[in-house]
C-alpha cells in the first residue's frame, strides 16, 4: 500500500491525536507485562520503535501462523520472502521516490520540525493536503508551534518517508528500506509464475518488516517507523475479475452480507455481495472482502460490531487504485474506527511500471493469450491489529470490591495454553509440577511460575490471557489431580492429571 | 556475534574464494526451482542480496521452526522481536562504531574497490589482519587489481560495516541497521527478567534480519549484506557456570562425545564433555555444546562427518569472547568446513558496556546477591544453514543412463510433504484430486499440479524434494486407491484415499 495517511473517517470527529486514558492503560501494562516497549528502552527508546516483549511476540506470532493458515489455504497461493534494502531503480519505477512524500515545516524560532497537515488538523480542524494551501495558511500565521509557541513557520516542503542507505563503499549506491511489502512481490511475480507452474490466479504472500521515517510519529504503538505488514498480491486475468467460481461458486456466497461504509454515506449498511455486485464492484473482488470479514470475525473473533469496511473516495486513494476499501477497527483507545488493513485492486499499475522500467517483458501467457496480469492486494498492518486485540480483550473488572484486569484473548491467540505453579516449593510439588510442564508443552505453550501467592500468580496470568491455570498442591500428592482454574469464570474444578491434555484441547476447541 | 571475517579453517588450503562447479549447479538449481533468487532480479540483481522464492521459504520456516521448538523447550526460554534500526547510542556502547570494521583499499587506476585482506589472501595466501602490515604490502606493489591489472592501490583504511540512516528529518538524530540481533536482546534484559518472575537462567531468542556492509561479498548466497540470524542469548549467575543441572544431570551427559577441532591441533577428536571439562571448558557451555550437536545430528540430521566444533584461536575470537567454538559444516561447493554457527561465553562485558553508557542498573538480585549476569550466546546463520542443506542434500545421480536431480532432505525440512497429480485432466480425475488436495492439505503442505507427463512431473518433485507423489489415474475411479510413488525408492504402491493421511503420517515419522 502507497498510501500513508491516517485515513479520513466517516464519523472524524470522534477522533483523537493525543493520548487517552485508556491508550496510556494499555501501553502500562503493555510494558509492565512484556507486550511491548519502546525499543532501546535503557537508552530512553526512540520515538516510533517498539520492541516485541516475551508475551508479545507470542501473541503475534500465533496471529500471524493463523492469517497465514487463512490466507494460504488455496492452491498456488505462496509466501516468499524478500530484501528489507531494495536498490533505487526500483522505488523510481514504482513512483515512491516521487510521491512518498509527507508535508514538512519547521519553526522558525524553536527548529522543531512538523507534519504540516496534522498541524492544520489539530489546531485549525481541517483537513489539507496540498502544499500551496497549507503555505497560505502559514503565512496567515495561523498555526502555533506546540513546544515554544511560535507562530512563525517555515515554507512546507516535500519530505521523502523513505530511509536511504549507501550500499557498498561507493556513495552512487544508492539503496531504500523497504516502505511497503507490496514491490518484494511484482519484483518476484514472473520468476514465481514460471516456478509455479505458469498458473493464474497466482497469490504471493509477504509478511516482513517496513520503514517509513513518519516525521513526527505519535498514538505511539499504532503509528510506527518500522513495523510488519502482511500483504498478499493476487495476480489474475483481469478478463475473469467478474468471476471467482476459481475459489468458490457465486451461488453459494452471494447472499452474504457485508458491512460496508460507502462513500458519500454517513451510515454504516449490511450489503449483500449481490448488491454490491451491482453497484459495479466485481466478483472476484467481493470474494476477498469476504474472506477478510470472515478471517475477522471467525478466525480472530472480533465483535462484528467492531470491524466494517469503508470506501475509500477519489480523493483519498491512491490514484492507480481502482477500487479501494480499509478495514476499519473501532478501537476506543484511539478514539474511534482506525484503518487496519485493506484491500485495494491496484490494475496492472505495479507490473506496467517494473517492465518499463526494468525492460523485462513481465507478460504472462495464459487462457491463450499474452497480457499483463492485474493484482488484488490485500494488506494487514500486524501491529496495529495486535494493538486493536490488546483495545478491545483488554478489560477492567471488579471482583469482591478489587480490580481485575483481563485480557479476555480467544483461546487461539493466547500467548500461553496454561500456567503451571507448584503450591508451595516443598512436598515434591515442583518436581510434580515440572513433569506436567515438560509433559504439557509437548502439546502446548505452558509458563511455569513457583513465587507469590497463588491469588497474585492468577493476577499475573489474567493480564495476559492464559485461559487456565494449573495448581499442584498437597491433595494432588494424595491423588494425582490437580486444581484448574478457568481464566473467564474464575472457577476451579480438580482434574486428574493424566487427563489434563484432553481437558485443555477440549475447552480451547 | 561481532565476529566477521571468514574463519581461517583447520585444513585452510582446502578453501577456495572463487565458484566452484557444484556451486554454480546450487545455484542455477535454486533460481529454476524457487529456492532462493537475486534481490530484484528483473533490474539485474545487487550483489550480497537474495529472495527466498517460494519453494526456499518454505524449507526456511520449517527450520526456523525446528529451531524453534528445539532451543525454546526449556524453562524460561523467551522470544522477543526487536527493530532493525537502532540508535547510535547503542553500537558507540556496543563497540560496533568502533570495532566493527573491514579494510579497504581503492585501485588508483580504474576506482575498483576491495576487502585488502581478501586480496592478500587469495594473492599470496597470507592471512594479514592490520592495516599495518596490509599497507607494507600495498606499498612494495605486491597486490594486482583483478579488474584492470594494476599494481597501485590507495592506502588502506577502516570502513565501517554498519549501514547508517537518518531518524526523522532532522540529520544529527542517526540510526544504524543491526549487525546482529544479540543487541536486541541485552537492551531487553532488565525489563524481561523483570516481565518473567526475576528468575536465572533467562534465555532470550531473537530470529531477525541482520545488516552488514560487505565491501564486495563473495560466495553468493553464503556471504549476505542482508541475512537472518537466529540467536539464543543465556543469562546467568557466573558463580553456577561449572553447573549445568538446571538443565541436565551432569552424570548422566558427561560420557557423551563431540567432535572438536582444538586449537593448536590439525586433526578433528571425538572428546566427551568430561574430558573437555577437564580442559577448563565449564559444564554450562558444554551443555549447549552437547544440544547444538544434537540439533544439527538428530533433528536436522546432518551426516556426523560433516560437522566438528573448532575452537577459535586467541587471536581470531572476539577479545570478549572467553571461549568460542565454531560449528563448522563441510561445504563441498564452498571448498571445505565453513562457520555456519557459533557458541560463545561473552562474560558480562555487553551488559557492562550498556550499563555504563545508558548509566541504568542492569544488575539483578538473585541467589541471595547482587550482580551483573554473564552470557552464553547460541548464534547461527539461518540462511548459511539452509545453503548447507541444499550443499549436502541435493544430489545427481544416472537412472536408467538418464541424469536425476534428488533434493534428499528429511521429512520434517522438505518444502511439500505431498504431491498431488491428476493423470489426465478430465475423466473426472481433477474433482477427485482436488479433494485430495483440499483433505491433505488439512494434515500437510501439499503441492498441486496438473500439467505435463507425469514423469516430468516427478522429476520436478524430485528438485525440491517432496517425499511422495499421489497420482489419480483410471483405477481410482474404479477403486479410490492411488498410486503412491515414494521420492528415495522411486518405488511405487496403490493405497486406498481414505488411508492417504495415515500412509503419510507413518512414513514421515
Amino acid at each position: 500500500m502507497l498510501e500513508k495517511r491516517t485515513k479520513v473517517n466517516g464519523d472524524s470527529k470522534k477522533n483523537k491525536a493525543s493520548k487517552t486514558k485508556k491508550d496510556t492503560h494499555i501501553e502500562e501494562i503493555a510494558v509492565k507485562r512484556g507486550f511491548f516497549y519502546p525499543a532501546a528502552e535503557i537508552y530512553g527508546g526512540e520515538s516510533g520503535f517498539y520492541f516485541y516483549g516475551s508475551i508479545g511476540k507470542l501473541i503475534k506470532r500465533r496471529f500471524e501462523n493463523l492469517w497465514r493458515d487463512f490466507f494460504l489455504s488455496y492452491n498456488n497461493f505462496h509466501e516468499i520472502e524478500g530484501t528489507s534494502i531494495l536498490p533505487e531503480k526500483v522505488f523510481q519505477a514504482s513512483g515512491h521516490l516521487k510521491h512518498f512524500n509527507d508535508i514538512l515545516t519547521e519553526c522558525q524560532n524553536c527548529h522543531s520540525r512538523y507534519r504540516a497537515d496534522q498541524l492544520i488538523e489539530e489546531q485549525l480542524h481541517k483537513q489539507v493536503n496540498n502544499t500551496d494551501d497549507i503555505n497560505e495558511i502559514i503565512e496567515q500565521k495561523k498555526l502555533k508551534c506546540p513546544k515554544c509557541g511560535s507562530n512563525k513557520f517555515g515554507k512546507a516542503i516535500m519530505f521523502n518517508m523513505m530511509f536511504d542507505v549507501n550500499i557498498g563503499s561507493v556513495k552512487s549506491d544508492k539503496g531504500y528500506l523497504i516502505p511497503e511489502t507490496a514491490q518484494l512481490a511484482y519484483l518476484a511475480f514472473k520468476r514465481e509464475f514460471e516456478i509455479n507452474r505458469k498458473k493464474l490466479p497466482l497469490g504471493l504472500v509477504v509478511i516482513e518488516k517496513v520503514f517509513r521515517n513518519e516525521i513526527s510519529p505519535r498514538q505511539l504503538f499504532f503509528r510506527l517507523r518500522e513495523f510488519t505488514q502482511a500483504e498478499l498480491q493476487v495476480f489474475f486475468d483481469p478478463d475473469s475479475i467478474d468471476d471467482c467460481s476459481q475459489f468458490e461458486e457465486w451461488g453459494t456466497i452471494k447472499k452474504k452480507g457485508i458491512k460496508v461504509l460507502l462513500t458519500g454515506n454517513k451510515k454504516e449498511q449490511v450489503l449483500t455481495l449481490e448488491q454490491l455486485n451491482k453497484k459495479s464492484i466485481p466478483k472476484l473482488y467481493l470474494f476477498f472482502m469476504l474472506k477478510m470479514q470472515e478471517f475477522y470475525l471467525n478466525v480472530i473473533k472480533l465483535p462484528k460490531e467492531k470491524i466494517r469496511f469503508r470506501q475509500l473516495s477519489g480523493d483519498e486513494k491512491a490514484f492507480y487504485n481502482k477500487i479501494h476499501f480499509d478495514v476499519e477497527a473501532e478501537i476506543d483507545s484511539l478514539g474511534g474506527f482506525k484503518e487496519i488493513a485493506g484491500l485495494h485492486y491496484r490494475t496492472n499499475y505495479d507490473l506496467n511500471n517494473h517492465q518499463q522500467a526494468s525492460k523485462q517483458n513481465l507478460e504472462v501467457f495464459f487462457n491463450n493469450k499474452t497480457f499483463l496480469p492485474h493484482v488484488i492486494e490485500l494488506s494487514f498492518g500486524v501491529d496495529r491489529n495486535i494493538y486493536t486485540l490488546f483495545d478491545i480483550f483488554l478489560k477492567q473488572e471488579k471482583v469482591n470490591n478489587e480490580k481485575r484486569i483481563l485480557l479476555a484473548l480467544p483461546p487461539l491467540l493466547t500467548p500461553y495454553d496454561a500456567a503451571i505453579f507448584p503450591l508451595v516449593n516443598k512436598e515434591g510439588m515442583p518436581e510434580i509440577a515440572h513433569n506436567i510442564f515438560k509433559e504439557l508443552n509437548k502439546n502446548f505453550k505452558c509458563f511455569y511460575d513457583a513465587s507469590g501467592s497463588i491469588g497474585r500468580r492468577y493476577r499475573r496470568q489474567d493480564e495476559i490471557g492464559t485461559p487456565y491455570c494449573l495448581t499442584i498442591d498437597g491433595q494432588t500428592l494424595k491423588d494425582r489431580t490437580v486444581t484448574v482454574r478457568d481464566r473467564d469464570s474464575m472457577k476451579q474444578q480438580r482434574v486428574a492429571i493424566n487427563e489434563l491434555v484432553g481437558y485443555i484441547k477440549k475447552k480451547s476447541s
